[in-house]
């Protein structure tokens, strides 16, 4: 296992020019101490800002508190009523989809038995995922936001159920290491006053028998959805009664992860997430402000840095 | 070479629901004629649309006439004397160009001599690709808008050789049967009112040992630089004195191509290109106006839609 994603995360550590090894050791070593609290991690200090927290925070997509941190990019937005998406029309996935978390939007009675995945018929029929292109693949459907953090309405909750929404994705992961970062989200809620988070799919490079790197991806049915090498979420977290927000980033690869391996483990440096996806987060928060902005990482990827 | 080719379409074809073979035939066969001309080539009808032919055409990108035929995407649009683009900041490549070639924009004094490969400031430089990047990769810095299209003008052809309209292109493909569809944009210049052409990388799947379909494309530097498995040129023709406009679509594959085979061989039915670039021309063409369109493509293709 931790072979594997050694190789698997070389793409990330290429691009910032430090090693991967370094970067990101899920498996555990012996410099690393195990059950480092996640809430205790070292913070990286980035260039403070300035910001307007004084700004309403709603449910409503529509009032735009959602992206209250900035678009990490601009191509074909979607605004649904549990969060705005941004379309990749080659993919046939999202490039990214952002919703808020906070106790008013965990509570509710909204139950995943009446949801049913769907087309999104707003998309081109020629760059749509079907339904039809995940039968029989062997993967899940994906929920880039997930379904849980939007019991507070059965409408919110269904429009997670919207493949554009959704990537394929690891049956193991999506039911257990994924799962489980789908529930810290969740249970960060109730120590952040908000939890903004912003989910993706990533195709990282890996170096290959001579010695280049390359992309390598399966693409299922036939819309030819492609199937991502890893995901990414970042988590923009508004501590209570202090200004500034904290980030954290994670990247899981798609295929088992060893739900014992704590989850810090698959910290890694924003701005690795920023190269790899095409996106940008930290000069939009930057931008709208929230004060100080403090980086979480692993213990391994801020050796890596400092 | 034919079978390599019916391998690399495979792609194309599967989307389509019909074989590859049918659909792509470069290598020439008992069942096409030799030395079918391309200005003979029959034509599909599209439902016709109505169009505004009375828009003026003149060289400014700034007064918009190079978009007549609108935008195929709108994601990280970039307006420059020669062209109008769309960057791909994950792939650090364009995701498309369009350029207006005509009998004013090919004459001129400009002299590629004084070009020389720049990288583009104004992309962030998490999302940029660099001449470091292509150094010693073995491949080519390729133009999309084709430095030798714009010789009216020397800051036009300067900003051809901005590394925002260039992807890594195999040098024999680049130098010989991609020359000669460059050639052959600029010489369909003298028989229509104007050529507008669509240029961009594409990355296809192909069947691998196990069955399945999967997407493998190099990267280059330390930016990872994407190397296209393919490029497409979309080329929209308007006739002279005749109202509306003719399509024809090519794609050749990120190899070398022997260049005797007739660049028909690679004209390939516009809804191939749309489906896997994740553009679309057709709509935007039928919206925008210009009589009815008619499409030209190649004898097999022809066979393989009818």
């Amino acid at each position: 296992m931790s072979r594997k994603l050694a190789t698997l995360s070389l793409g990330l550590g290429a691009v910032l020019g430090f090693s991967a090894a370094r970067l990101w050791r899920p498996s555990g070593g012996q410099e690393e101490e195990p059950g480092l609290a996640l809430l205790d991690l070292p913070v990286l200090p980035v260039p403070s800002v300035h910001a307007d927290s004084g700004l309403t925070l709603s449910h409503s997509v529509g009032g735009g508190a959602v992206m209250k941190y900035g678009f990490p990019s601009l191509s074909n937005i979607r605004t649904r009523e549990s969060y705005v998406s941004s379309y990749d029309p080659r993919t046939r996935t999202p490039a990214w989809v952002v919703e808020r978390i906070a106790g008013d939007t965990l509570g509710g009675t909204a139950d995943r038995k009446n949801c049913d995945f769907k087309e999104d018929d707003s998309v081109h029929e020629f760059h749509r995922a079907t339904n039809a292109d995940y039968k029989g693949s062997g993967l899940d459907r994906g929920h880039m936001a997930a379904a849980a953090n939007h019991k507070w309405s059965q409408k919110a909750m269904g429009d997670t159920f919207y493949l554009s929404n959704v990537a394929p994705q690891n049956p193991h992961l999506n039911q257990n290491a994924w799962n489980n970062l789908e529930k810290l989200c969740r249970s960060l809620s109730k120590h952040y006053a908000n939890v903004y988070v912003c989910t993706g799919p990533l195709y990282l490079p890996r170096q290959e028998a001579d010695g280049k790197l390359y992309v390598h991806y399966r693409v299922l049915g036939r819309n030819h959805v492609a199937v991502p090498t890893h995901f990414f979420k970042v988590l923009i977290l508004e501590r209570r009664g202090v200004p500034g927000v904290e980030l954290r980033s994670y990247v899981l690869p798609n295929e088992p992860v060893d739900d014992k391996i704590p989850l810090e483990r698959f910290l890694v440096p924003i701005e690795s997430v920023e190269r790899a996806s095409g996106l940008l987060f930290v000069p939009n928060i930057a931008r709208t402000g929230g004060g100080a902005i403090t980086t979480v990482t692993g213990k391994s990827a801020l050796k890596a840095i400092m």
